[in-house]
């Protein structure tokens, strides 16, 4: 479980999650579908899936939705081969791509992998292209790990959309085409869906602007200034899950 | 000279230089006054002044404007303490300067200095300011070694931008305020001097923003599309530098 030690697990759920389990387990109950939407690049859905396993979760890989798999999906449909600059964990999520002769380039959060060597290389597989494309699993800033803070994979998509003169695809909340294929999975139009999210850019605007309500949790990322933001406004407020949870089971 | 293995030398003059060394005699001989502005950030103008004089020309440290050198007057004047992330061999330029307890991060072509932990170093010193000061020695997308494309410093300057919501102060050309200096410790007005360069961003159009007048050569870094440039149009066009020599001296 090396990969996300001190990373903050990166998650929002349609649905209900964090604190406790009874929690979820009452949504469940409900019979209410349920979604994980997570912008975790530095890890498989499957380690990703053992490590909420561990934590007493009965989810499933297939109850979650993840940039790798969507970026999969757009490079088949497109016939794209990837040149890949990820982290060695996320891999395996690429295994069926064909990746000779690269004509685009995905770019996750690679971490360590983000070298002077490796960026370059990158750059030139994208300025050697007639027409760059580039496509981001995500666009965060910046991330906290136990031994402090970390550049996340936006300001390494900024550094190649600059130098290729490029605008990246991102894949990934608050991506509007990242949250319709999760309703797609679900089988529900946005208008029955409630998203619950503890980020106000990428898990509430984000579903907002897909027609999706969003309730924003007083946890986790949550910072008192982000009642001002000037953007985006949740449909509603909760301190914590459980009471998320409430809200949208008497409502039922 | 290994740090300028393999890279162009890269220099806008005031006046005239490239081809041939007695084309710059002929300025030399006629009073004008000779300025080269440069936006070397991977040595010392010791060095780079070695370079060229090792080429045949009778240049002095004095007669060089580089970024390095104007960011040090920022510096001093603002009261600023850098934290470098630059070259190891531009390190020396700024010698004199205080670096405890930083309160600005100055960037500069670093190169293999490019780390992982170097950039998250870079960007922890910036996030931690309550504003967050980025001066940028230059905002070059990449540039041709020998053994390929590199990408910039204004690749890595973007980065840092977006990952902390600030704007970099660029020093170096195109800056205006970098013209403006050149011409300060020459003493001389802009609408009296001619800038010739072979970049039309960076020589001709940050020259022509600073009220000068802009020669492009079409050697070097010149491109036929540079002719249909969307915002910048030179003052007149040269073959080579021996022409521009000519237009120039003829006009006197």
């Amino acid at each position: 479980m090396d990969q996300f030690k001190g990373k903050e697990l990166d998650l929002g759920v349609f649905g209900v999650w964090r604190e406790s389990v009874p929690d979820r387990l009452w949504i469940k109950a409900s019979g209410l579908k349920l979604r994980f939407c997570t912008n975790e690049t530095q890890a498989t859905r499957e380690k990703f899936v053992k490590k909420l396993q561990g934590m007493g979760f009965d989810i499933s890989v297939t109850e979650v939705t993840a940039p790798a798999p969507a970026a999969c999906r757009i490079l088949k449909e497109r016939s794209l081969r990837p040149h890949l600059l990820v982290h060695n964990a996320l891999v395996p999520e690429f295994a069926e791509i064909d990746k000779a002769n690269p004509n685009c380039v995905v770019i996750g959060d690679a971490a360590e992998n983000f070298t002077y060597a490796n960026l370059n290389e990158a750059f030139r597989v994208l300025i050697g292209m007639e027409k760059p494309v580039l496509i981001s699993l995500g666009r965060g800033r910046y991330y906290k790990e136990t031994d402090g803070l970390k550049l996340d994979v936006g300001a390494y998509m900024k550094a190649l959309e600059y130098a290729c003169d490029v605008q990246a695809e991102v894949v990934g909340k608050p991506a509007k085409m990242f949250f319709e294929s999760a309703l797609a999975e679900m089988g529900v139009p946005p208008q029955q869906a409630i998203m619950i999210g503890d980020d106000i850019v990428n898990d509430v605007g984000g579903a907002q602007r897909c027609g999706m309500r969003a309730l924003q949790v007083r946890t986790g990322k949550y910072r008192p200034c982000d009642e001002n933001h000037p953007h985006v406004k949740p449909d509603a407020y909760v301190n914590n899950l459980a009471e998320a949870v409430d809200v949208i089971l008497q409502q039922l």
